[in-house]
C-alpha cells in the first residue's frame, strides 16, 4: 500500500520537499485495534506544530515515520468485538491507503446524518473543537456579539453556527469573498469581512460590530486579532485556539502588545486545546449530530482528490484554499 | 487651605508642570460628608491613566480640577452620624491639606493594628487590589510557583506574602538590591531578580523557577512579562494588575506576540480592577488587619514629607523610588 513519509522538517513555510510517498506492506491490527481502509483523510493546521521539533503538547512527529492524521473509513479487519468487518468509523489514522486504529479511540460514523467528510469536519475534531472552545471557554450569553477568525473553515463555520444557537450576533472574518457570502447567506453571520479587501479592519469591525465585541474565538492571529482586541467590552473573553497566522514564522512575531488593554476591559484571554475535554468527546459529537440532522448547523467540505494529493491539501490550508473542512478523498 | 491642581495633560513622561499648588477656600461638609484634615495623602501608578483625556474606566482628570486620590486623615467636621470629630478615617479625597468624604465610602482606622499609612497601602485599595487580583483572580493553589512582577510596590510585596500563605513558591521582580533583599529576608519570597541588573531574564526565571510558573500577578509588563510567558505552566493563570512600563507610552507599544504561547500552556490572562470587588472590600481589609496584626503580612511604607512633594512622590513611582507603599505626609 501506499503512505506518505515525513521526509524532513520544514524551516518556515513548509514545501513538498516535507513528504515522500513511499510504498509499505499493509500493517496487521493487534488486538484492540481496527484495520481500515481509508476513505477521506484529514489535513489540519495543527499539523504544523507537529513537523516542528520542539516540546509542545503533541509529540513532535519524527522524521521518517508515516504521517499520522485523522480518518474515515471501512473496517477490513477487526481485533476488536466493538466494530465488524465493514462498519464505517473515524479515528486516528495516517496519511495512507490503509490505517490501524486503536478501537476504543474510534467513533462510529453514521451515514444517514451526514456524508463521511463530515466526520472529519463539523462531526469529527473541529467541531468538538468548536464546541468546547466556543461554549466551554468562551461562555456565549444571548445578546453578546462574538467575531470569529478563520470564520469560513471546519472550526470557524462551527463557531459561528453555535453562537447563532446562543442566541449572538456573529461577525465572521474570512479571506474571500465566496467565503464570506456563504457565511452570511447560508450559515446565517450577522456580518463577515474579507480581510484580504478591507485595509482598515478597525473601521470594518466598528461597522460589523458596532457594540464593540464580547467573545472573539480567535484562529488566526495577526493584525486581524490586533484590531478585535481594541475593540473588546467589559468582561469579554477571548478563545485562543488557533495562530495559523504566525505557524510559519521563522523567528518569534511581534505585535501591539494587548495586556494593557486587559486591564479596563477586564477582558479574559484562554488558550485551549480540544484534547482536555476528551472524556465529554461523544457527548459533544452526538449534541452536534443531532444539529446536523436537523438543520441547525450546515457544513461543507473541500475535497481533494487521491491520496497523491494530501500534501497539497495540507498546504493549501496555509494560503486559505478550503471553504469549510478540507479533507483529501483516498478511496470511494 | 492649599491643595494641588491640574494644570496640563502630559505627553509621555509626566513632569512637574502638570500640577500646580493653590490656594482654596476650605470646604464645607454637606449631609453624609465628612471634612478631614489629611495627615497621609496616596499617591499611584493607576492616577497615570487619569491624566490621559481618554475612554477609559475611570473618569479622566479634567484640567483646572483639584488632584484626587486616597486620604488617611482626622475628622474635623462630620455631618454623618457613622463618624464623630476625632475619629481617624481612609477614603477617597484630594491631594490637599483638608479634605471632602463620603462617609459612606470612607472606612475606620485602627492605629493600633497598625500606623496610618498602612491604611493606604496594605490595608487600603493596593492591599485588597492584591487580595482580589491574587485570590480570586489568579487562584493560587499550594505548590504553585507564583512569580510577581513590581514585587516590592505595595501591591506586590502584599501579593508575595498572600501567595506564601497559600502554601505557594514565591519569585519576586524588583529594581534594587534594597529591594530584592527586603523581600527574601524579611517577607520570606523564595527568590527574587532584580531586574536592572539582570541582562538574561529568561536565565534568570530558569534558575528562580525551575519548575515552571503557574501563576504570574503583573504589575509592570515589558520584558519582564515576556520572559515569563515562556515560562508559563500548563493551567498557569495570569493576573494583569497593571503596566507601569508602558503607561508613559506615547505610541502603542510592541512586543512578542503572546497568544501563540497560550495554546499548548492552555493559560488564562485576566485583567481585573480592585473596583469590581468593591461589595466585598470591607470583608478583605478585616482579612488584612487579621494577618497584620498576627504579624503573618509585614508592610512597609515610603514617606515623602510635605503636600509641596507630593508631585515627587508621584514622578517617583515611575522610577521605582518607593520601597513599599508611597505616602506623601501632609500633617502630624
Amino acid at each position: 500500500m501506499r503512505a506518505w513519509h515525513f521526509a524532513e522538517r520544514p524551516d518556515g513555510e513548509p514545501t513538498l520537499d516535507s513528504f515522500e510517498l513511499r510504498e509499505y506492506e499493509r500493517p496487521t491490527p493487534r488486538h484492540g485495534e481496527l484495520l481500515v481502509r481509508v476513505r477521506y483523510l484529514s489535513v489540519d493546521p495543527y499539523m504544523r506544530g507537529r513537523m516542528r521539533d520542539a516540546d509542545s503538547y503533541a509529540e513532535p512527529w519524527a522524521v521518517g515515520d508515516v504521517l499520522r492524521g485523522g480518518v474515515v473509513g471501512e473496517v477490513v479487519e477487526s481485533g476488536s468485538d466493538r466494530y465488524a468487518v465493514g462498519d464505517l468509523v473515524a479515528g486516528r489514522g495516517t496519511w495512507a491507503e490503509y490505517s490501524v486504529l486503536d478501537a476504543d479511540d474510534a467513533t462510529p460514523v453514521d451515514p444517514e446524518v451526514a456524508d463521511l467528510p463530515a466526520y472529519l469536519g463539523v462531526l469529527g475534531m473541529p467541531g468538538r473543537t468548536a464546541y468546547f472552545g466556543l461554549l466551554d471557554v468562551a461562555e456565549p450569553r444571548p445578546g453578546d456579539t462574538v467575531v470569529v477568525s478563520g470564520a469560513a473553515g471546519a472550526v470557524g463555520s462551527t463557531v459561528g453556527q453555535l453562537a447563532k444557537l446562543n442566541g449572538c450576533r456573529v461577525v465572521g472574518v474570512a479571506g474571500t469573498d465566496e467565503k464570506t457570502a456563504w457565511l452570511t447567506d447560508d450559515l446565517g453571520f450577522d456580518a463577515a469581512i474579507n480581510y484580504e479587501t478591507t485595509d482598515d479592519y478597525r473601521a470594518a469591525f466598528d461597522d460589523a460590530a458596532p457594540d464593540g465585541v464580547d467573545v472573539y474565538f480567535d484562529n488566526v492571529g495577526g493584525p486581524i486579532t490586533d484590531a478585535v482586541f481594541t475593540k473588546l467590552n467589559v468582561d469579554a473573553r477571548v478563545a485562543v485556539c488557533g495562530q495559523i497566522a504566525h505557524y510559519n514564522a521563522e523567528a518569534v512575531p511581534t505585535g501591539p502588545r494587548k495586556l494593557p488593554q486587559l486591564i479596563a476591559s477586564r477582558a479574559t484571554v484562554k488558550g485551549f486545546l480540544v484534547t482536555d475535554y476528551a472524556t465529554r468527546a461523544d457527548a459533544a459529537r452526538e449534541r452536534l449530530e443531532g444539529w446536523v440532522r436537523a438543520g441547525d448547523i450546515s457544513h461543507r467540505e473541500t475535497v481533494v482528490e487521491g491520496l497523491e494529493h494530501a500534501p497539497d491539501a495540507f498546504l493549501g490550508l496555509f494560503s486559505g484554499e478550503n471553504v469549510g473542512k478540507q479533507v483529501v478523498r483516498v478511496a470511494e
